[in-house]
């Protein structure tokens, strides 16, 4: 089954600027992108990437500079089954991810915290994909408009996406690959001061975008 | 096998308070107690309230007035296997507690966002609970301590309680209980107008805690 990661190469994790300078960010998402590649295999898989851009990685790769829904349903077009993993998934283990696959139903859907769609699996040759909004529900809808059927895969790896300051703190409790190290590289520690959930700090402030760069 | 639900009757829920005035958050929190306690029946168990005051619920009911982890650990201590399951989770159908039940180890955490243990399963007589920080963490170090085998159940509907605005949207988007429709009848909508993950908006504001109550 083909296997499918989008990325976006350029400015990516935008709503992070308040504890990464862009160049982390970058950085931040190749770490995360190498993580789930590497899961995938471990899985028995044979994942692809799906860049806006050129990039260096250890994969194959196919370029298409539009906007992500319009890049995944042309894949989607060229055949199915297709799976679509997010790149910013880096609780997502092997195990984790094998759940995606084990559902037999026509489309499979791993919804992500906020209504999102981090993970999915077609069967049905006319679904096609709409990543904005609650994108969960509205995958759904178009499965249920298809009279496609739906399983969805209950999991906390595979929910949690890294997009906010907040989601870092899963990353370091519950990650098992590289990203974890970078951020603890980067003296990202959790903070298990407060009264409520635990939330991250860092070592050292971020260079925010805007500022000088460290080389200048 | 006792399935305990700890339920603390004053004041919950007080991260809401933005959203939600204290009766409204008392009234919240039972109808989230209600979710649990219906899903674990029809999951084959026979839960028991362990509050700390006499509340009205359809359950037998322990009152005990001591902090969380002291009454818990009074629970352990006297016999296992124990299940834990956290009041405020109306994303957790039955399917997703039973879960809880499958691995054989001795002990079994489903893990909350934010580092907290939503449910836990203890088959070793010697193991207690630290419910404060980052508790999922806190409690696999008492187990490995103990050399008691762990288990962790990945699931987004058992990690997600309910203590932030950001939460409600969760409830909305895939609960399934009376907990979704009184977050609806209190005017409280997904909002998927924005750039990223959904949230929610009400139609008519909360009183605010200090403001005067609406019977003043």
């Amino acid at each position: 089954m083909r296997v499918v990661v989008p990325f976006a190469a350029e400015q990516p994790k935008t709503r992070l600027a308040d504890v990464f300078a862009p160049t982390e960010r970058r950085e931040l998402a190749r770490v995360m992108l190498a993580d789930v590649l590497r899961s995938l295999r471990d899985a028995g898989h044979a994942p692809e990437v799906l860049a806006t851009a050129k990039i260096d990685v250890d994969a194959p790769i196919t370029v298409d500079e539009r906007p992500l829904n319009a890049a995944v349903d042309a894949v989607l077009a060229a055949g199915t089954p297709v799976a679509v993993v997010m790149a910013d998934l880096p609780l997502a283990t092997p195990d984790a991810l094998a759940r995606l696959f084990v559902p037999e139903a026509d489309v499979v859907l791993a919804p992500g915290r906020g209504g999102g769609t981090n993970a999915l699996l077609t069967r049905h040759p006319a679904f096609r994909v709409d990543y904005h909004g609650a994108s969960y529900r509205d995958h759904r809808e178009r499965a249920h408009d298809l009279g496609a059927s739906v399983a969805t895969v209950d999991s906390h790896r595979l929910a949690t996406d890294i997009d906010e300051c907040t989601d870092l703190a899963e990353a370091l409790l519950h990650g098992t690959g590289a990203t974890r190290r970078w951020l603890e590289a980067q003296g990202v520690r959790l903070d298990a001061s407060g009264d409520g959930r635990v939330t991250v700090c860092r070592d050292h402030p971020a260079v925010r975008q805007g500022d000088r760069p460290k080389s200048g």
